[in-house]
């Protein structure tokens, strides 16, 4: 199909796509003939997932490259392609303190996961904790039990949807990157949802008392 | 303060820190003379703030700016905060299509969640269905529930932390803002973590067999 076409199907401009293009985000056109080139599904495949990461998930070019250069190399083992995903975070690259590092570690081992000291993970969360001591706010760090626990039941969805095509290394690796990277988008959302909800039951006047919510025991 | 001492207590270099200034992050330096300006501990708390919305949260400026401005003005009630933190999502404003926002109505109404129509969780979490389902994965809708259950129990623990200091509108609207937008990158964290322990439990050799990762009942 021509550009305009694959424009039309995915609802992005044709500067975009050609900007894509050229970021090395959009497997190569076929050229069919002089200033001619021709589109096919996996062009359109591929807009939408970039649209996704770009838009939704709101992350930069860069970080979508790399997300999808270790989705189209075969090459790539399926953890591999967990890593680039995990990797592609809001934010800077972050060094955390050693305090915090430590406070995430503990947290880890209280949860009975095992992970590589590499998994970003760790550092984006001693980062946060970090932003948190820095502003005088420790008493914001008695939520990371209840955030631990929310991160366990998300995982555990997360690969159970993976897990039905583990044996197909293109579709997993598709799953692990919109699960993973559209998945902190969807559970922004809820999340605000949530926070809405519980902020007017506990404060609603049909409750007669102004009760403090309930945390999850 | 002069500003190189207040870039050293910070670790923001002095040109980082004026243009901050320029795009209103930070209250105004008094004036002490020619071209020499005084800052003081509130400036290095904002920049604490900004730097970790900017950093960390990986927010544009014009969305810190958003959520200083309401942080900053008194004449701004605590709900309103929390309206400004929850608006301030990565990504770019969706419009999502009607099926995708019915369904997200229907998850909420499972869940016994009240919210106003305009809560813009609804919309983000109706932008990422849509993402899933261009790409032909309405199978990952079936993590729904699991996400909503993860975005209650953060939720809970959110709302927790603000309930003591409710009354000291100053010190909630900055509970709220970085509650909220660190916490979101705090579950983008811990969800990494648990994710390779869920991914290295499943297909661990020690287990003999290789077994699906069971999800949370």
């Amino acid at each position: 199909m021509r550009i305009s076409e694959l424009a039309d199907r995915t609802g992005t401009a044709p500067a975009t796509i050609k900007f894509y293009a050229r970021e090395g985000l959009l497997p190569p056109a076929e050229h069919t003939g002089y200033n001619q080139v021709d589109y096919g599904e996996a062009h359109v495949r591929r807009l939408h997932l970039v649209r996704a990461l770009v838009d939704v998930a709101g992350l930069p070019i860069a970080r979508v490259r790399d997300v999808v250069a270790a989705v189209d190399d075969s090459g790539v083992g399926l953890p591999q392609v967990m890593g680039a995903a995990q990797r592609a975070l809001p934010g800077r690259p972050a060094t955390p303190t050693d305090p915090s590092r430590a406070a995430v570690a503990e947290l880890v081992a209280a949860q009975g996961w095992v992970v590589d000291e590499d998994n970003p993970g760790l550092t984006q969360a001693a980062a946060v904790l970090d932003g948190w001591v820095r502003l005088g706010r420790k008493d914001l760090l008695d939520s990371l039990p209840a955030y631990a626990r929310a991160a366990d039941v998300v995982a555990r969805a997360d690969l159970a949807r993976v897990w039905p095509d583990a044996a197909d290394r293109d579709r997993s690796a598709e799953t692990v990157v919109v699960g993973t990277l559209l998945g902190d988008a969807l559970l922004a959302g809820l999340r605000r949802i949530a926070q809405e909800h519980v902020a007017r039951t506990a404060v609603h006047p049909a409750h007669g008392v102004t009760s403090a919510p309930e945390e999850t025991p």
